[in-house]
């Protein structure tokens, strides 16, 4: 057995909070939620009876309708996943050369959809305070090129929709969300989805509210969803005539069945997000040098996420060794979003990539920590972690 | 109540073919083969048990290595759905400009994915015995833009590969082969997928064999497999690295474990099939004008389809007319592929596309048919769709 008097102080203080923080089962960011497994079962039979497992099948019907009404939006159209969502999105309303402006800060599929429809991003800054990218930074990058504006609503925090419009107003662009984490957030008491052109939604495992994989295409009118309809199959009007080149983005009935028995639950979910949020808002608010985010007043927020900032300086610890530290005492977080699209190689010699016009998104990208979040995370789980982020930065000034 | 003596003779005699030939329950051109729900349930306890739903869980991992070993290959990626496998083999092997030479005679996938990755087609007429992208007329259609060929094994007939690799060789050509029809075909004792560069399998639905939605890629080397692995999760080589505009093609766990069920069953299908074509062969083989393919020497067929042509002039009714006909009798067939995909409006403009250049592929689209087809399809029904091909034929010469 190890002695702990023959130790530096150092080793003893670290063996001492290691006794009493370790979790005896790694904690993770995030863990899916999933329905029971009878309910799913029971989905499952009629798949069987009806032996129809995808091309617009009765779960997938019945899912665009029942996300359609929770949503309280009229067209939806359902997608394998969220990044051929957004890739159908582009292409739906023509966007398919010259230039987009979007945030570096937010995950790859963002910026890679652009390729595929042969956009070169145009990378403008973010705001310190919701992530998002920043309305003071569109205007002087639009050229002669710009031909659109595609936004992420950060964490599920809305991006400042008005100003963005107003902007894409004056110049002529359209607008497409990237709503992925944007999932039952309202804004003044409208859903936030309704804003720009199109909204995308993701309902990867990992997310708030999942169909395994899958996504949606939030429209604005009944020629919309038709046009994305055609196009996430193969362009198909009808059985003899392609209108585009199309591609395959369906929802399979397993997707839909699911994301229908997710629907169920999701109020109960966010619900349980929301006061672990408060949990750990409270457990942090003392700490010097971790950054948290409010509540915005007007918008109903998902709890989808909870991010810190990790302020080197006045913590005492890099966001780097901490995230490494916490892996330790098994809990795993995540640097999310790290590193920024402009970053990546594929991007990185754009001229709006570099670092100089992106002083925000450098910082936040260095800081952002996710932790771990979701339902049935216990509440003296979320205690531990801010337990321990006190003591790591008191440990850190002794 | 009708009385038949009131009728012309033709209403007589489609009365009496109707009473003795028409189908109670509408028979579909195919249907699913799906595992029993009771072990798909205990496959699903285990995802249940583990939460891990997708991202190269422990299904995926099963599902590739045991396809590897039963399709005797190497090298198997897993996808979504085979169109974004195919989409993804293009990037894979940086084919990403100019012109791609291709058959018309395939589903729109094909030439779609071209235009995802900003290739324009270069349309090649087929052969009027198997139906595949003919070599002999490939060398003429070879341009300084020329990248790549890519044919297709269409109803799983493999395509003259020795010939079609000789001309890439010869040119500096890569090959992607659309083995979406393919799934076991072996040509001389070796499976076809190992042909060429790469080859794209797809696992819908409506397939031989199938994980609901879902494709794959074969590749040749451990190097290959890595960069479409790479590609197909966002261009992450590891948990902070991107290295290109990657996509979501991800397989998640339901459509793994389906898979892995499907292949339990995979041997015992083809076999079916293969018992079916037989009486299809038997039943219509003495009826003029209608063309059936033979099994080729040194193939292992996989049966998957059961395609013929309608010579209007011969058989006395057109392709079109039979297919409209076949349904008053509940018999559902498909026009597969019609029309060619050098038809649609996306593609028809292009020189290539001309009907001129591709008498073959414009006869064959006009007279295919694709007669119902499936493990659990019954033999009298097969023997009925055949007397009625004789009946029909004999009507139009009274």
């Amino acid at each position: 057995m190890k002695t702990r008097n023959t130790g530096p102080p150092e080793t003893d203080w670290m063996n001492d909070l290691l006794r009493r923080y370790r979790l005896a089962e790694p904690v993770w960011v995030t863990r899916p939620t999933m329905p029971p497994l009878e309910k799913y079962t029971e989905q499952l039979q009629t798949i069987w009876d009806v032996r129809w497992l995808t091309n617009n099948g009765q779960f997938h019907q019945e899912f665009e309708r029942r996300l359609a009404a929770h949503l309280d939006v009229e067209y939806v159209s359902l997608f394998c996943n969220g990044t051929i969502a957004l890739l159908v999105a582009l292409q739906a309303l023509r966007i398919n050369e010259g230039e987009v402006i979007t945030t570096p800060f937010t995950f790859p599929a963002t910026t890679h959809v652009l390729h595929w429809n042969r956009i070169r991003p145009v990378f403008c800054d973010i705001d310190p305070v919701d992530f998002n990218l920043d309305p003071n930074g569109i205007e002087r990058l639009i050229g002669p090129d710009t031909k659109a504006i595609i936004p992420v609503h950060v964490f599920g925090t809305p991006c400042k929709i008005d100003a963005i419009q107003a902007i894409a107003d004056r110049y002529g662009l359209e607008v497409i969300y990237d709503a992925a984490h944007a999932f039952g957030v309202r804004h003044n008491n409208r859903p936030i989805v309704r804003a720009g052109d199109l909204s995308v939604l993701s309902f990867h495992a990992t997310k708030l509210f999942s169909s395994i994989e899958g996504g949606a295409i939030i429209s604005r009118t009944a020629a919309q969803k038709q046009r994305v309809d055609f196009l996430k199959n193969f362009g198909f009007s009808d059985e003899e005539t392609v209108i585009g080149p199309g591609i395959n983005g369906k929802m399979n009935e397993f997707q839909a069945a699911f994301g229908l028995l997710s629907l169920d639950t999701i109020d109960e979910e966010i619900a349980s997000r929301r006061r672990l949020t408060d949990v750990y808002r409270k457990g942090l608010r003392g700490v010097p040098g971790v950054g948290i985010q409010s509540d915005v007043p007007g918008v109903l927020h998902n709890y989808g996420y909870f991010p810190v900032l990790i302020d080197q300086e006045v913590y005492g610890m890099s966001r780097d060794e901490l995230y490494t530290l916490l892996k330790e005492f098994n809990i795993f977080t995540r640097k999310y979003f790290y590193p920024l699209c402009s970053q990546f190689s594929c991007y990185a010699t754009l001229p709006s990539a570099s670092a100089a016009n992106l002083p925000v998104a450098e910082r936040v990208t260095k800081q952002i920590l996710c932790l771990p979040l979701y339902g049935t995370l216990k509440e003296a789980t979320v205690q531990a972690v801010c337990g321990l982020f006190a003591e790591f930065h008191a440990g850190t000034r002794r």
